[in-house]
């Protein structure tokens, strides 16, 4: 029987390389994105093309109303992204994201009847959001088969980070050996409705020195 | 400096006694309800009424596309809410709801810089929901302190169930005692545009018994 996984797709260069390696696998994949107030909408756009490239067997968009908490510069039309590193955790941290990303997995999962559940977080050239790191992946598999039917009738549920150990660089090779074109993927937070990228927020500025460790030529169009 | 508190509020007969209670103990509160896709609409205008009634300091409801992901007798058309009690964990199970509810309060709770979270989940008479346990719970304790800035900083987050020990009689003695109009809530999974309650299903049969064995006059109005 075909191995079937539930994934977040985010439109970025983490999220394409764990569903090439899913589809190389020969995974039935289940993509998840989600409209959640971000300003980066090419982002979403992006992750609706890559879902047809790979021929998942369903993508799903939830809706969710995340901009009525506020909070992140991703979400909240007050606040900027900013255009250089910060200190700490970014306000473009948007709170409880990924809790709320996998959660929304988790029910997925549940429906479908899929015990694989994967997510592209890295937590080495990332931007220090707490909720991508190992521990709080324990945690959610953990929360993961307590919370749901399928872990009361002994069902496991596994969620899945194959990145979360490697570096931006890692990531980028195995993705080219992966066949990725990543020219698809939008990382920028205040990327345009075309799709062109700012060059100068944390998540691009994390792309472009992914690209020169792994002296990869970047393909990402620039504003 | 007054207490603070985020509160699920369902426009049911838990939450609203949770939130009666912390009322009475003058905590400033903020209400967070779901517009989950679910058939009993005339909850959330309970949850409306009751927010103002309690004076909560802010209440937000958020659009979720749980409809998206169906599975349940409560957000998908398809599936009937059954009119008896069922064997094992029943179809108005909506996979991951609580997990995804506690996810937004959570991201809520950073934004504000508020540091308690409290749900109105038991699990005495309830309908075998696994994500109404203490261990679910739990579980949602652990990773609150890792999945968001305010665990990582050292502001420990706290998720209370009140009552999750209770039974229905002993939640509702305790809502007459502070004085609760048990009119106001709706439990009812199929209650009509006017709040009336069908009687029959999980929800209606869990509150009757309740009201009965608490010896209290059952304020609910049937269709």
């Amino acid at each position: 029987m075909q191995k079937k996984a539930i994934i977040l797709l985010s439109g970025g260069l983490d999220s394409i390389t764990v569903l090439a390696e899913l589809r190389r696998q020969n995974y039935q994949c289940y993509a998840l994105s989600f409209n959640y107030g971000q300003k980066h909408n090419a982002e979403l756009n992006a992750a609706k093309k890559i879902a047809t490239y790979y021929q998942v067997k369903a993508h799903k968009i939830i809706d969710l109303g995340f901009a009525a908490i506020g909070g992140s510069a991703l979400t909240d039309e007050h606040i900027d992204v900013p255009k250089s590193p910060q200190d700490g955790i970014p306000v473009t941290y948007v709170p409880a994201r990924n809790t709320v990303f996998l959660s929304f997995a988790l029910g997925w999962a549940e429906v479908l009847n899929v015990h694989d559940i994967f997510i592209g977080v890295n937590a080495v050239d990332y931007s220090g959001y707490p909720d991508c790191r190992p521990e709080f992946i324990r945690a959610f598999q953990l929360l993961a088969n307590l919370a749901t039917k399928a872990g009361v009738e002994g069902h496991k549920i596994k969620i899945h980070a194959p990145l979360i150990e490697l570096s931006k660089a890692e990531i980028i090779k195995k993705g080219v050996a992966l066949g990725i074109d990543y020219q698809q993927t939008v990382s920028c937070y205040s990327a345009d409705q075309a799709g062109l990228a700012c060059g100068v927020c944390d998540a691009c500025r994390l792309r472009i020195i992914g690209f020169n460790e792994a002296k990869v030529n970047d393909p990402t169009h620039y504003q």
